[in-house]
């Protein structure tokens, strides 16, 4: 091992935490549940987080500087603004202009914020269905309709029926709620599908929210396609939704992005949601996140290794030992979307697992009403708490066939 | 010293920082301006923050804990609601409910929310003038209109004249934006006030939005009186504004909380505010402010005490060398409301003590556009940096006349 590699073990390795040390941290993923359940649910990962955001909150910590942030001259969010643009060109080859990114607190607050500058009381939203539960929220919260597109399992893969939804549009369906990658699903979108929903959304003249908070966590090495970058038309149109939160697992730290494809469409957001009604970010999220953009790759594509192994050894395991659960292998996310109909099981999947095997996942109906028999799995977790999982699960499921 | 004061003391001492320090933050008070400047705008003291609330802050670096938070078992920012009730029972006397209490990132916000929830474009919204500039801006970019109410200089303090504004309020006007204590005057108002207040908001059936967050910073050991905490009544139509991050110089970690008086208020708001448009709180800001309301008040005590000697210093020194300037004393805040319109300066007082003293005052004008002859003056910092801003202010002054 040269000295080269030594350096790059010691910014990257060692991300997996160990069970005593996950019972110490405060939160939901490991104090909803008592502590013999093994949870699976929150989009948390159970890894420290990459050092270099470590040295940047440590920084501001040693240095008692929590007074009202400036970075680089400038007002810190800016920083943020900055670090997207860089990221946005490097990772993706996008150009988008810093101007026009607005910095808040996280996506469910964006996507509100967004269906209220966008629609009116009693207009249509698009979401795909099953979707992440607070995205349906926004929607019922805000008295705006919710207009399904499902998301259908075929032999290999999730996909959607524009030609179906054309049925249940009309003309006061404003929004089209894109995510890709989807969550539960783990879908990431071809171009060729984008380029379905672009014609479409520029057909009934929609408004996208694309949530694109997922868009690190790609497997295959293929490069994530953010919405608004297809064309200038769907710039025009599109609030791309990011954040460092998930991918380098900072979601406490409270810091996402809005990109705003044009001028206009920011001016349109900010006539009935004043930046300021926004709030202001925190000076520790804003810091850990220019870090996570621009030091923390080599970390991610670390636990990005981690990841695709932990999904295989997912897939492979239960293809072998529990052939019942149906579900289609994840472009992305650490997310996995276990269809448990085949199973035999009464009440809910969820309420199974969590009493049978003692392990928490997330319940299907929270994505959808009618998916009672599936549970979102998260494999974001070390092998050996994996395999315990995954063990029990199998001795659960055999256990109820008896 | 005994073994008890030693602890004080380590708990609670040391808590000025010397210019080499503060320099060292990355802070809009000490970046704003070249290094040769005084800056003394800001709301921000050249404190150390709380021992208490920097072991805080530290427990969570050092567990990597910047999951979803849950505290208490519970939602983190319920924590901080539950901290804010037993905070105004112990230092108030006032009993507030825990439901009532939204957590957020920091009052400008909760002020535009308010001003939207609470009134619709073309209604009058009552301010003090002169007034933190945000107030205004919350009025004038949502539409609705500015109903002045003056501070008037009396020999002795500032009062306003509610008799005069019965002539500007009308059917349009929904609400009363009250600051105690105000800043940038420093009235602290008493009980007869605050009680003629609520006659005249009764009169009119006006919703109050009762900024407070400078309640921690009282002198002469007067108890602050929350408005809502003077009737049912009160209560019933008023939003309480509050944070720890003024007085105990934490702002760039944003939490604030509105307390609505009522069930019925609080659902007043979320009628037009969802919670989730709010975004949520930083669990770093969550954990600063629980500590700072339920274990720094000894640090606080201590910085009360040197606070009112750095004001006690201020006014004795103008008094005796720079008479020209009229000023009334603080009964609260950090901040010093200075009338130099007899200095005979051309421009304005703000560009004169930046130019001829360097000192970054915060100008007049932006609290008032007839005040471009006052600034506003920040002494929290340290003794050595008070007395180089004093002396800077008499060598430009007495340069200036010659």
């Amino acid at each position: 091992m040269d000295s080269e590699t030594v350096i790059f073990a010691a910014e990257t390795g060692s991300f997996e935490m160990r069970k005593p040390e996950l019972l110490e941290r405060r939160n939901a993923k490991w104090r909803q549940y008592p502590s013999d359940v093994i949870p699976a649910f929150v989009a948390d990962m159970d890894f420290r987080i990459a050092p270099a955001i470590q040295r940047a909150i440590q920084h501001s910590v040693e240095a008692f500087d929590y007074g009202y942030p400036m970075r680089d001259g400038g007002k810190a969010d800016r920083a943020v603004a900055s670090a997207f643009v860089n990221r946005m060109k490097n990772v993706c080859g996008w150009d988008v202009a810093e101007a026009q990114v607005l910095v808040l607190a996280d996506l469910v607050q964006a996507i509100y914020a967004s269906v209220m500058a966008f629609s009116d009381p009693g207009d249509g939203v698009i979401v795909q269905m099953p979707s992440y539960p607070p995205f349906r929220d926004a929607i019922a919260t805000t008295g705006r309709t919710c207009v399904p597109l499902t998301m259908q399992a075929t032999d290999r893969s999730y996909v959607f029926d524009l030609e179906a939804l054309e049925a249940t549009v009309d003309a006061n369906t404003k929004i089209f709620m894109l995510c890709n990658p989807q969550n539960p699903t783990g879908r990431a979108f071809t171009r060729d599908e984008l380029l379905e929903v672009l014609a479409f959304v520029e057909k009934h003249d929609l408004i996208v929210i694309s949530d694109e908070i997922h868009s690190d966590l790609v497997y295959h090495g293929t490069r994530h396609i953010p919405f608004a970058s297809l064309s200038p038309s769907a710039a025009a149109r599109t609030v791309t939704l990011n954040s460092a939160t998930k991918s380098f697992n900072i979601p406490g730290l409270r810091c996402a992005v809005a990109y705003f494809g044009t001028e206009e469409l920011m001016q349109r957001f900010h006539k009935r949601i004043p930046v300021r009604l926004i709030g202001s970010v925190n000076s520790i999220g804003i810091d850990a996140t220019v870090a996570a953009w621009t030091e923390a790759q080599p970390w991610l594509d670390e636990v990005l290794n981690h990841l695709k192994e932990m999904r295989d050894h997912v897939v492979a395991t239960l293809r072998r030992e529990i052939p019942g659960i149906r579900f289609q292998v994840p472009d992305a996310t650490y997310l996995i979307w276990l269809d448990c109909s085949d199973l035999g099981i009464e009440g809910s999947a969820f309420d199974f697992f969590l009493e049978r095997a003692r392990i928490g996942f997330s319940p299907g109906e929270a994505f959808h009403p009618e998916c009672e028999k599936f549970v979102r799995m998260n494999f974001a977790t070390s092998k050996p708490i994996l395999d315990e999982m995954l063990d029990r699960m199998i001795t659960a499921v055999r256990s109820n066939r008896r």
